[in-house]
């Protein structure tokens, strides 16, 4: 997600670490500390303004929380939502998606969202793309045996990639949507970009894939 | 797919015996004596009229085809079409996809397709599905290890059932295509029903997938 950058924004990140987990890489192994209970914690790579995350935490209060964006700018959209909202099982923090061993010990993780992610329709960014095979590396780490991703998005050829590419890393598909807003699936969360696109008639994918 | 029943279907049929095979479980293990070379054999499950068969062996003579039906008065009109075709590599059989192991010896046959198969909504027809379990048992023997199954259908949500159950057979999911139409694939032979339904502004969907 791009937004305009934002004045003050790092500021505004900096001036609330109730929130916004400023050295993340201080509390790998120790998240649950940082949440005060023993709750699973669930992320997401790349929350944009952060409507799904918060969301998510306000409809499931024994599931802890981490939203996970690489912008300063998106990242303190995010932090506006989850001041207004005071859920306790909501953190904030920045970083890349190919980092994310830096942050979280093995397993510490139960489950990784992906939302809307960055198509890179080119070929020669496929490396880019939150569904290559590197970055699934990387999520492998961080969730236990068997931990899931969920991903959802609009863009065909990024959906049409991401099947295969967790196929072909030896993921198993538990369960794919292919136009989610007309099915039964009554758990959706929607994000600020799936409810503008989906408004305009496109047609929203879902997976859930495990290790 | 239903057609209205035949006068003369069965007939037909057995009236030509070159491009029938009436007796399939008599060749299981030699059907390259049948087409009379060493060419690689592929099989359509679900044949209907033949347009695909045929196309397909019009397309690709080094490759011998197998079109499979289990309704007499079906296969009789892709008979028509074969006669047409006068194709040396095209060849024609009565059979049910779950019975293929009778006819086929293991890994006798290289690669099976699978075009808009009959959908079978209902969860407790699961079982009648041809991308369900029980049937990947069936074609797993009949091909050899990493053989492929190519499928497609306009139907989304035996679509989304058979990417999850191939996944979850074991098998990787190569390519999947989200609207073939629209793709830039080169090589599709079009069934009569796909056609139709195409025209009708039907988003078609593919997968190709190994065990």
């Amino acid at each position: 997600m791009r937004v305009r950058r934002r004045k003050g924004a790092k500021e505004h990140l900096e001036s609330n670490p109730q929130y916004v987990i400023l050295k993340p890489e201080e509390v790998k192994g120790h998240w649950q500390e940082v949440f005060g209970n023993d709750h699973p914690i669930h992320i997401e790579v790349g929350s944009g303004k952060g409507r799904f995350i918060t969301g998510m935490a306000a409809k499931n209060p024994q599931i802890n929380y981490i939203g996970i964006d690489i912008q300063v700018s998106v990242l303190s959209h995010a932090l506006d939502k989850v001041l207004d909202s005071q859920l306790p099982n909501v953190k904030l923090m920045l970083a890349d998606g190919s980092s994310l061993t830096h942050y979280f010990a093995d397993s510490e993780v139960e489950r990784l969202y992906l939302n809307f992610s960055d198509p890179w329709p080119k070929r020669r960014h496929e490396k880019r793309r939150l569904t290559y095979k590197s970055f699934l590396d990387t999520y492998k780490k961080i969730l236990p045996e068997k931990g899931e991703i969920h991903f959802k998005t609009d863009n065909r050829g990024l959906f049409e990639y991401s099947l295969a590419s967790f196929s072909q890393y030896g993921m198993i598909l538990e369960q794919v949507w292919l136009d989610l807003h007309a099915s039964d699936y009554e758990n959706n969360v929607m994000t600020e970009y799936e409810e503008k696109f989906s408004q305009k008639g496109q047609v929203i994918y879902r997976v859930e894939a495990r290790f």
